[in-house]
This record gives C-alpha cells, sequence and structure tokens, in this order.
C-alpha cells in the first residue's frame, strides 16, 4: 500500500489530455466550464429550461430514496424584490462584517437582478434532507449550464430562514413550503449579463491516493 | 402573482418533449440515466477515468470560493475489506433495525465490491463545509456516469467517523485526513455488474411555481 498526497497535476496522471476537445465529453466539459454568475441579462427563463432543470433535481440521488425534497420556483418580479430586501436586512445586521460592508454598497443585489429564484426546501424528519437538497441543486446548475443558462447559489435565502423574523417574512410574502420542510438550498437562475469568467484557481495538493 | 403547487407533469410544461433524443442533451441524459448501483464488477478505473472524475469535484461551486475539499481515493483492496469490516460493525451495533438487518446478511457487502472508494472531507472550520463536499461528489457521480462508470454515496464512511471508535478505525488503517477535516461525503466507483435500472419513480406534487 501506498500514500501519496499530490499536487494534483502531476505528470503521471496524464492529465492535460483532457482539457483537449478530443476527449472531454460533453457532461464534463459543462461541470467544468459552470460558473457561479453575479450579473443577470432581465430576460425571463422558458418553461421548458425550468422544467428541464428542475427534472434534473429530482433525479439527483437521496438518502434511502427518500426524495426529501421540494421545489419552489419564484418568478414573481415584485415578489423577489420583497426577499431581496428581506435579505440586505439580514446582511445588515449580520454579525460578519464582510456581509455588513457588502450589503452596505449602492449598488449591490442580493440576487444579482436575475429573473428566478430556486428553492429547494427539505423534510426534516427525512433522514439526510440537507444532503438531497444539495445534490438536487447541484444537478439543477448542470443541467442549466448545459442548457447556456447561469446561477448561483444563495446562502442569504438559508439565513434569512434561519430567524423567527426571517420564517415571518416567507410567510408575510405567501411563500409557503410543505409542513415540516425548510430550505436546503437556493439558487438564482438565469442568462449571464457577462462573459463567462475563468474558474478561480484551484486549490493545489489537495488529493491523496491510498493504493 | 398566482401560486400553483402541481403534479409535475403537467401538459403545460410540455414536459414530454425532453424524452425525445432530440431535444435532450448529452449532459441532460447523463444527470437523469445516473443510478446508484449496488454490484460492481472487480475491474479498476483508470488513471484517466479517476483524474477526470476527481477534475470534475474540483470544480464545484464552494461557499465564498474556499474549496474546503479534500479528496482521497483509496484502491487498495485490503485496505477496503478492512474498512468494509468496520462499517458493517458499526451497522451491525446500530440503533436503526433496517441497518441491523441488512449488515446481518451472509452475502452483505458494504461498498458492493467496488473497487475505489472516493471519499471527499471538508475543513470543519470553513464556512459550510458539508454543502462543499456534496457538491463536489454530484459532480463527481455525474462525470463518472458520462464515463459509463456508477457509483453509490456511502452514507456509512461519515457514520463509522462520527464516533471515537469509529475515527480510531481510519487512523489505525493508516488512512490520515488533513488537520481539522472530516468526512463530509463518500462514494464507491466502478463499473456497473447490473445492466442500469429504470430510475425509481419520482415523486409528485413536489414543484410549486410562483409568478
Amino acid at each position: 500500500m501506498s500514500t501519496v498526497t499530490t499536487p494534483f497535476r502531476s505528470p503521471k496522471w496524464m492529465w492535460g489530455t483532457i482539457n483537449q476537445e478530443s476527449t472531454m465529453n460533453e457532461t464534463i466539459r459543462t461541470i467544468l466550464e459552470r460558473r457561479s454568475i453575479r450579473a443577470y441579462k432581465p430576460d425571463q427563463l422558458d418553461e421548458t429550461s425550468i422544467g428541464q432543470i428542475v427534472e434534473a433535481g429530482r433525479h439527483a440521488p437521496s438518502a434511502m430514496n427518500q426524495q426529501s425534497w421540494h421545489f419552489t420556483v419564484i418568478r414573481d418580479r415584485t415578489l423577489l424584490e420583497a426577499l431581496e430586501i428581506a435579505c440586505k436586512k439580514v446582511f445588515l445586521e449580520s454579525d460578519i462584517e464582510a456581509l455588513r460592508e457588502v450589503a452596505g454598497r449602492p449598488d449591490f443585489s442580493v440576487f444579482y437582478h436575475a429573473p428566478v429564484l430556486f428553492i429547494v426546501t427539505g423534510d426534516t424528519g427525512a433522514l439526510a434532507p440537507q444532503y438531497d437538497c444539495t445534490l438536487a441543486m447541484e444537478n439543477m446548475m448542470l443541467a442549466a449550464a448545459s442548457l447556456g443558462i447561469s446561477s448561483c447559489w444563495m446562502h442569504s435565502i438559508m439565513m434569512l430562514y434561519s430567524t423567527e423574523k426571517g420564517k415571518a417574512v416567507f410567510s408575510d410574502l405567501g411563500i409557503a413550503f410543505p409542513e415540516r420542510y425548510e430550505p436546503f438550498a437556493a439558487a438564482v437562475f438565469g442568462y449571464s449579463a457577462i462573459s463567462l469568467p475563468d474558474a478561480a484557481p484551484r486549490k493545489e495538493g489537495d488529493v491523496t491516493f491510498i493504493g
């Protein structure tokens, strides 16, 4: 048995080959080229695209096949703006200085003007709702990317829901989740208003091979 | 604003169209056709495939781009067998009757004889290590599926690590994770020994549209 922790791009792994068009399949290309985007065009997604994205989420693996997820798709602009104001308030009151700082900027937009927000709520009585919902959301972000649609994870939704005041915001706005369900994953989706940037550099030395 | 919770396959959504070859792209097909497989051929994955799978994981989104993951790839059969025995013991001592029952079967194999186990550990001091590691693992399972390689999530690894006795098993076997890192996602990978089954039926009525 040999244990090796290695900077990943070892020649041993013939790694460079997958960056050549000829050997990288479309799914892997989609995975490597997906980006978190923070500037969106106002164009709404069509229903077929939304349908394909949700169906991708519904086909994630789940603990004991419980499919403990529920998908809430919000396209109503007035509602998105109201939710955004509530999220911004949570940021401004946060203990985390970086969040307060970013939320205080005049041009700050929580949802980056994206036309649609997907919230995946999970059954808090299930075996592993956070895992189920997160796996579903990654499927959704990749399905979107394959259709030329960008996305950005929205932890602000979980932050908002984690306080009593925040929970009240959802019900005041008429956003109801199934009984016992809570948000475990959320992301905005839309067409990027910018060219997709390069990936941020990946961490080195993050792989250990045993055997 | 209108709120509609709907059985997903509403005619309104023109849903059937994506089941036609002509309109479903390769990435979405991979997502819909990925299955959790519980019977593997002994054939080892080649290094290029393992490399592509890990690289897919490294390109997941992560909270504040912390990339709080570390990938441990275990191919050593003796080590896999020793880990399997330890996991089986955890199952047999579990409070959950279904786990005790399944682990008591003479033909029970925790890893289903798969040739490789990937453990994604996360930095417990990071913002959201469970999210980061789970998103990475879904990328890995989909990259694998696109290469004709099957996988199955292994919650037993997290169960094993959650006890002091279980932690000792890893160190006794010489499996070391980076300081402060703990397993948040794990899965076995390999070539399926069976034909891929149909997806289990998806839950109905699990989508709410607002606006």
